[in-house]
């Protein structure tokens, strides 16, 4: 039986104002907003004042409001707002993925603790239901590996340096003109924003809990003439790609440009479009494609939660409950071509296995395999970028081939 | 709370097989066969004979059975063991598309009147989680349509003969050495496997029980030299397209071959991989690719519905109960392309609007835009084929158009 809810939304911003919009135009769905906290006074606003209040307490101490909607950009205010909700009874509906990285596990005891929901198909991906689809779908399946496209934004500033042959500049400007930007781009360009939807999958893949600083993310935001001649003397062309893999009993993870050839299912996806790759052991390679940034791929995805609300559904973390004794681990290699100029000193013993490298005009590439962690110290240094090679993939280091090094 | 389940399974061929190996090396399902009810004796069988019966009742009647797995290939007698099972208590588990789309109202009548549930997730497009989906997470969103290769043998033969110049026999053969096949090929290229899973789709996504034979289907097997030609001179691929969608109060829906450009959406998805696109007022569209033939895709779905059973879930048929008065119709038009050699006697005058042609070697084409009943016509007469042209798409005739044309 479904049952009427009322909701108390924090911040009316893009995402906001579209909800507001379809709650109306959607027959099915028994939901009305009773209450709309926001920050800044004396705004326009396309509502009546009366709904809005500037004090979360008349949302978060209201016991009509059944489900509280978050939807402000600050991590630390979204998390307070969070746990006060859930303590005080209420569900919550967010989209606020570093607020979620940051505090997954917690969220998880808390929602244990006090026994409400909290869902948050927005937070990933868009309006693409992976979530949902990882949670319901494929808990019986042994899954293999996630990887995709997780960031909207970067994904249309690399279609057109890549494919219109702008400058990086003014595709940025571009993707923020258009409202696919977060409010601060490094997020996205620095591919800290896919990071955090990776750690969000990887519970919900492996059941395993990932800090999201123990996850290596190099960004798009150093992609050089030389690695722009590399694509193109290839054929290839630049995605930036967030992976985790299981094998054995350690979960490894990656977010970071890569190399990608015209026929990779990646390849065909362009400018605002996400997408992600799901491998089970029985229903192979499934792929899933939708827009990944802008107001209402979310806003579809916090109301597809809304609604679940209304038949009292939640995340059972399944895989957490699985009898598995899976860890994090980041001890393995990766084929990857670096580019640098100027007195970056970078030398053939930086890689496990060298394979070639290009100099001209004072910028130069170098191609090998290296552990991951060498990807790590290079996003610290500037003036260093990297790609993964084309077809690259990560290589866990298991212990035999460790001793084997160390007697090398 | 996860139920403890015991199956009773119907057919033991490469479905049934399968799921019998992945039961047993999924730690999170709590699902064991105890009794497999399969017509031919005396065969060779990789299990302990005691597991077997040939008689229906002892799955039927074991009081011990909460869930029938229906995996056989007769749609009458697939029918009548969804209905005993349903009526004796258990849910039901199948894939049997054609028994789905000729009996969908019954079959949710009697889950209705009996409080057991039928899932048939592995009846439409292999293992792409499609009918969970609509059910679960687009109810609230207003769709407007669904359209996709729902056929993996089909587009496997398809890609064969345009992208690889394959003849239609080597490669219709090719597809049967692989096992993409049904039992009667007829039934996929002829275009009849699609339509059913679309009859199943339209309930899910519109909530309208049509029947199969009232929606029109154009297989494959028809098309010639003078199509491939076509083809290769305006640099485009042969798809069979299933779709349907909404305007106004109405539901319109076809399968039917289709020119498609390189840069469609559906033309990165080849061989036997099927695809949906799900096309709603807020999400706009999502895109669904995995493999939609052979017994693992099938089986991995039917998985997750023995699964979803473990925690009571059963399809609510949401937008049945939804305020709407939707109702099929076919009084549309489409702009096609039509083969034909011979005696065949097609005139400009079948056309409501009649573009052009070609004639040579005998055969001849003619393209324009006709009434979707023209191709159901065509679709009964010998030696025409017919292919919707690039980019088309159906066009509803409205009540005013047709004044209109009563007195042009």
């Amino acid at each position: 039986m479904k049952k009427n809810l009322k909701l108390g939304l924090f911040g009316f911003g893009c995402v906001g104002q579209g909800l507001y919009h379809v709650l109306h135009e959607t027959k099915g769905l028994k939901a009305e907003i009773k209450k709309i906290c926001v920050k800044t006074k004396n705004k326009e606003r396309p509502l009546d004042q009366s709904i809005f209040t500037f004090d979360k307490n008349e949302v978060l101490l209201d016991p009509e409001i059944d489900v509280v909607v978050e939807l402000i950009d600050d991590p630390a205010a979204a998390f307070e707002i969070v746990k006060t909700s859930l303590q005080n009874g209420k569900a919550v509906v967010t989209a606020n993925k570093r607020m979620l990285a940051e505090n997954l596990e917690e969220i998880y005891q808390l929602q244990q603790k006090y026994g409400k929901p909290v869902l948050y198909e927005g937070s990933v991906c868009g309006s693409i239901p992976i979530i949902r689809n990882l949670e319901e779908y494929y808990d019986n399946d042994l899954i293999k590996s996630v990887e995709g496209i997780f960031n909207g934004s970067t994904n249309y500033i690399l279609t057109k340096v890549i494919e219109e042959r702008k400058s990086y500049v003014d595709a940025l400007k571009q993707a923020q003109d258009l409202g696919f930007a977060e409010s601060d781009p490094s997020l996205d360009v620095k591919a800290f924003d896919p990071k955090f939807k990776l750690t969000i999958l990887i519970a919900h893949t492996f059941g395993v809990f990932v800090k999201p600083e123990n996850i290596i993310n190099f960004g798009i935001d150093r992609i050089s003439s030389v690695d722009l001649k590399y694509a193109k003397d290839h054929g290839l062309g630049i995605k930036l790609v967030a992976r985790a893999f299981k094998s054995g009993e350690k979960i490894y993870g990656l977010v970071a440009p890569q190399f990608i050839e015209s026929t990779h299912p990646l390849a065909s996806v362009r400018n605002e479009f996400n997408a992600v790759t799901v491998e089970g052991a029985f229903a192979e390679k499934q792929l899933f494609v939708g827009k990944g940034a802008g107001s209402y791929p979310t806003g579809s995805a916090v109301l597809s939660d809304i609604s679940a609300l209304t038949y009292d559904y939640r995340y059972e973390y399944k895989k957490l409950h699985q009898d598995n004794h899976l860890t994090f681990s980041n001890d393995a290699t990766a084929e990857v071509v670096v580019s640098f100029s100027g007195p970056v000193k970078i030398s053939i013993a930086d890689f496990e296995k060298f394979k070639g490298g290009f100099q001209g005009n004072g910028q130069q590439n170098m191609q090998g395999i290296v552990e991951l962690e060498k990807i790590r110290e290079w996003s610290q240094q500037d003036g260093i970028n990297v790609i993964l090679a084309p077809g690259a993939s990560i290589e866990p280091r298991t212990p035999v081939e460790k001793q084997a090094l160390a007697f090398a």
